[in-house]
């Protein structure tokens, strides 16, 4: 399949590779054309992997990745273009944490609106699924590194979209995917996060993941 | 042990009434002395129960449980008084849920803070800890009502009393109690509860809990 990344920090980098190594064919999209680290991870990607502009990753991608910081992510999306988003599956990765306050990070939107709701608002015709946001990137794409049962979590509007991204996730080696609801959902997805950093204090690694028991 | 519990409604209930099964001395305080909910579980409880004002049960209790609901929890432990909470762990298992917009409900106080700080704040000689605030109420008394490894979450200033507080989570069934650090955690585990609000509507059961998977 053709999958459009956009962003080219760490979380980018470790989807796209892993979806390269899918065989997957993928831009990653970053703000100029000319980005060093989008034209340098294509380079190492090989064949299936190549680089452009946030809207060149988005016109390329039947499905798209958002891996953009979450202060990044309503610009990218613009600069993206709603033409290029238009009925396509927008699996929102980000989170607005907030680094301002110091460590650890607090969050830019909270309790009672989302990152993943903003993308949604604004690009309505886009179908977003917000998924994955609430582990460490290695774990996204190797879920095996944490021991035991957990969970990713997916919310989003479009059940034929989840579904689509249920799939994907499966090809990540995801076994537990647990539908949190609506994109409303996200809020929560979001608000793990604060847990999440202190966790990461309290237990000193990132390697280590959520699950809900029944 | 002589323990106070603040709060009349279904969470300081469960709990007293486990408290009681244990073998506990347990007093429920309430607004008024004449609370009929308080008077009504004193009696039910048999000769270990009894009922009493904010105050009273502050007074009696070595250890206190905060079960108010969190709108009410700073006018409560006002009311039971500094005097009564010094140098006394409080165990904070309030959450600040605000149904005024309604479901699934917001967070009074979210991300930036938190009701746990706040109680310390207002109350700096006691030795507060958030614990139990993460879950059904059942559940906080009977962590076998869900399968597999689960957990609940402590933060605190107080090491010693974290560590007595361990001592009381294990006595009522709990295997896996995870130190999320100091009070401030208590803003990640106040933040579960907009997750465990959508989970809560997605699964349509109360009976559920997380666990962190490493």
């Amino acid at each position: 399949m053709k999958i459009g990344v956009l962003g080219t920090g760490l979380v980018g980098n470790t989807i796209a590779t892993k979806l390269v190594a899918l065989g997957h064919e993928v831009r990653m999209g970053a703000r100029s054309a000319t980005n060093e680290k989008a034209a340098g991870w294509a380079r190492s990607a090989g064949g299936r992997g190549s680089a452009g502009t946030f809207a060149d990753a988005a016109a390329f991608g039947e499905i798209l990745f958002n891996c953009c910081n979450g202060a990044g992510t309503l610009s990218a999306l613009d600069a993206a273009g709603d033409a290029n988003l238009r009925g396509k599956i927008l699996i929102d990765v980000s989170n607005p944490l907030d680094f301002s306050r110091g460590m650890p990070p607090t969050l830019l939107i909270a309790n009672t609106d989302s990152l993943g709701e903003q993308v949604q608002r604004t690009h309505p015709d886009a179908k977003v699924v917000k998924a994955l946001n609430t582990m460490n990137c290695n774990v996204m794409v190797n879920p095996g590194l944490v021991k035991g049962e957990h969970d990713v979590f997916i919310s989003g509007n479009d059940p034929e979209a989840k579904a689509r991204v249920v799939e994907l996730l499966r090809s990540f080696g995801w076994k537990n995917v647990v539908d949190a609801g609506d994109i409303s959902a996200a809020r929560g997805q979001e608000a793990l996060l604060i847990l999440w950093a202190r966790l990461f204090g309290a237990m000193q690694t990132p390697t280590f993941n959520f699950h809900v028991a029944r």
